[in-house]
């Protein structure tokens, strides 16, 4: 059985999506598909709109075979490292390739990229710390730095996001020493950060924006997600009343920053540059997590980046918990959220040979990085009113979906 | 001007406080009262119903002079503790004396039981210990200890709560090697732990249940307490929308506990004996701050106690940081809260002989305990929506109080 691996959020799993796993399948000549899909918060520091359960089941019942959960401590982060949790999450369960969208679409230009920037890192890291330094975001300090190394690969434009991205997975699968190969598919027109929704394919931002504003679920949102996910949505929200967002987690944050002493926010993962003072100095002003994101944002400080940081003072998540995700080569286990029958198979067979723990609920295994995982969960679900929430939190400690 | 001191809470200022005020003055013939107070946590491990400003400002209009903050690191604490941040807070202003109400009403008996056990001392706390080990409450197990130690002082029962305090004081008195006199005026009737409101002099627990079961002042409670005090309580909540009680900050606790490693937990005061275990085991369970508390439960673990751990996980102080409280003489700075104008006379001819630097503003001073009072401050206040809460929360960083 040939396995493709995709690397997702599905905030929420939409029409791009549907897209993007039918063309991955169709182009590798795949018999499954294993995603591996961030939990309950996300890449870019937010909760997500409804649990990874609730995703992960609208994913299988379109298409996807295997949904594996990215560790918390891989997938709120910067690119480089989401896409080295999630191409050794694939590769411990023995994918034969990954396949991404991009706006490049094809694969070369990446490896030559790849080939092209190794030997010359130490390089490329200065010149983007050096650029950070001076106040560009990530994406402009990057693009100055492969100015810098003269990558010029076939006009690849390593400013767009799922460039960004693609580039992080072929560069985590090289250095991994993975055997997997790594391919994409061209992203139809509708860009990542779109505001609005425009098309049947839509951002999952503008698919998010379009859902906070309404009540129900709108007819342009109902265009742009299969019929699963406005049943998941549906769903969640006659189940625990709400649509998550950084707003329901407001006080909590808000709280910790306002009794923790300033060496124990230093201790928290992103608190960085005397992020510590800021957020003690705007804690009591802050009307709301938006106003107080706006308090804080600088040139320096990006939207993302204060996200991540909140999201790890929610989950008390410290730099120390984290040093281990640096090093690491293998995971020391692999999350199973659910699976199609086809995908129960492809587990079946490749069960004995498997070297990484799959688990399903995080009791299974002792390991510090279930504690994070169980924190996050833990705290994702606070903001459900008590006597809906457990209800609702349960599929966390039972068994994975099974879609037929 | 010969100052007398009172220890209080206040919680809310009543008639009883009146009549304690009123003869305390006459009995000690003193030209100034001076009320040391807690803060807005207090000493049995609860939030204030409305925070220390309304409440001082109650009593000095009802004929308090001056009003002093007892520090929220002596306040959240047991009977022997509390009374020494009380005692050193009056005597670094040099009052002349210190009368306090108790169910005996002399104070004989008090000062004899202190030089009887003097020297006994190792005997009583061995004794005091292997009762609340058996599962003895304080107040039994101090009974036990007592007997053991052969106290029977003219039929002083130390097992009644303001005898308890009384003692308590005296203790504190002597050992601060203050000149200080210890005075006592009898209580009337009405039991400290009275359940319901029976009379126009009523216990402040009575008073903060009926308060907390309507949604105006009833007539019961109107009776019981002076007019300043229906006035303060209604204007607080009219700024506020609320009371504060523990309800208001479950969902804060909650997260705390949820996110805090063992490890952490062990850190703050009050957790103790493997409490952290039960803690983390509970805290998901829990539908209500109540039934936290009935969950967490046993002989072992007092409701009192339980609660002053609340109070300490909730502004996340640590065990580290009250170590000093044990062995300071002499307060590292006095609070003042309020006065009239007496009491700025008495505090202006006090002035040039204070050893104690006396403040108002907590950024007045850079000091541990500061910090603390100001984390205290600030979580008491997140009760609040954030719209009402600035301007309520605002006295925090003003001028003490005013009442000619």
């Amino acid at each position: 059985m040939k396995a493709c691996g995709l690397i997702v959020e599905y905030n929420p799993f939409h029409n791009g999506h549907v897209y993007h796993l039918q063309s991955s399948k169709k182009k590798t000549n795949a018999d499954v598909l294993v995603a591996v899909m961030s939990g309950d918060f996300l890449q870019r520091g937010e909760p997500a709109i409804i649990d990874k359960w609730h995703r992960a089941e609208a994913a299988l019942q379109s298409g996807v075979d295997v949904v594996l959960e990215l560790p918390y401590v891989y997938a709120v982060q910067h690119a480089d490292l989401f896409a080295k949790g999630a191409v050794l999450t694939l590769n411990s369960l023995n994918v034969d390739c990954v396949c991404f969208g991009s706006e490049k679409g094809k694969v070369k230009p990446f490896i030559d990229a790849y080939h092209h920037l190794k030997g010359k890192e130490s390089t490329f890291n200065e010149e983007l710390h050096l650029h950070l330094k001076a106040g560009l975001s990530f994406p402009e300090a990057s693009k100055k730095a492969y100015e810098a190394v003269q990558l010029t690969t076939d006009g690849l434009d390593l400013s767009k996001p799922n460039n960004i991205l693609g580039f992080s997975y072929v560069k985590a699968i090289y250095e991994a020493g993975s055997m997997m190969k790594p391919e994409t598919i061209q992203r139809t027109k509708s860009g990542y950060h779109d505001p609005e929704i425009k098309d049947t394919i839509a951002s999952a931002t503008s698919i998010r924006n379009e859902i906070n504003t309404n009540i129900r679920l709108s007819d342009k949102v109902i265009n742009a997600i299969p019929k699963v996910t406005s049943d998941a949505l549906n769903n969640y929200k006659n189940k625990s009343g709400l649509f998550h967002q950084w707003e329901h987690y407001f006080s909590f944050v808000q709280h910790t920053v306002l009794t923790k002493r300033i060496d124990e926010l230093q201790q928290i993962q992103g608190v960085e540059e005397g992020l510590e003072f800021r957020l003690k100095k705007t804690a009591k002003k802050a009307k709301s997590f938006y106003h107080w994101m706006e308090l804080l944002k600088t040139k320096r400080y990006t939207w993302t980046r204060l996200q991540r940081m909140f999201v790890h003072i929610l989950t008390n998540t410290t730099k120390h918990e984290l040093q281990a995700i640096h090093t690491l080569q293998t995971l020391p286990y692999v999350r199973l959220l659910g699976f199609s029958s086809r995908g129960r198979e492809y587990i079946n067979r490749q069960k004995k040979q498997l070297e990484t723990p799959l688990i399903s609920q995080i009791q299974s295994l002792q390991h510090p990085f279930l504690d994070i995982e169980e924190r996050a969960s833990d705290t994702y679900y606070l903001a459900i009113p008590h006597h809906k929430r457990s209800e609702i939190a349960k599929q966390e400690i039972g068994p994975p979906i099974l879609v037929n």
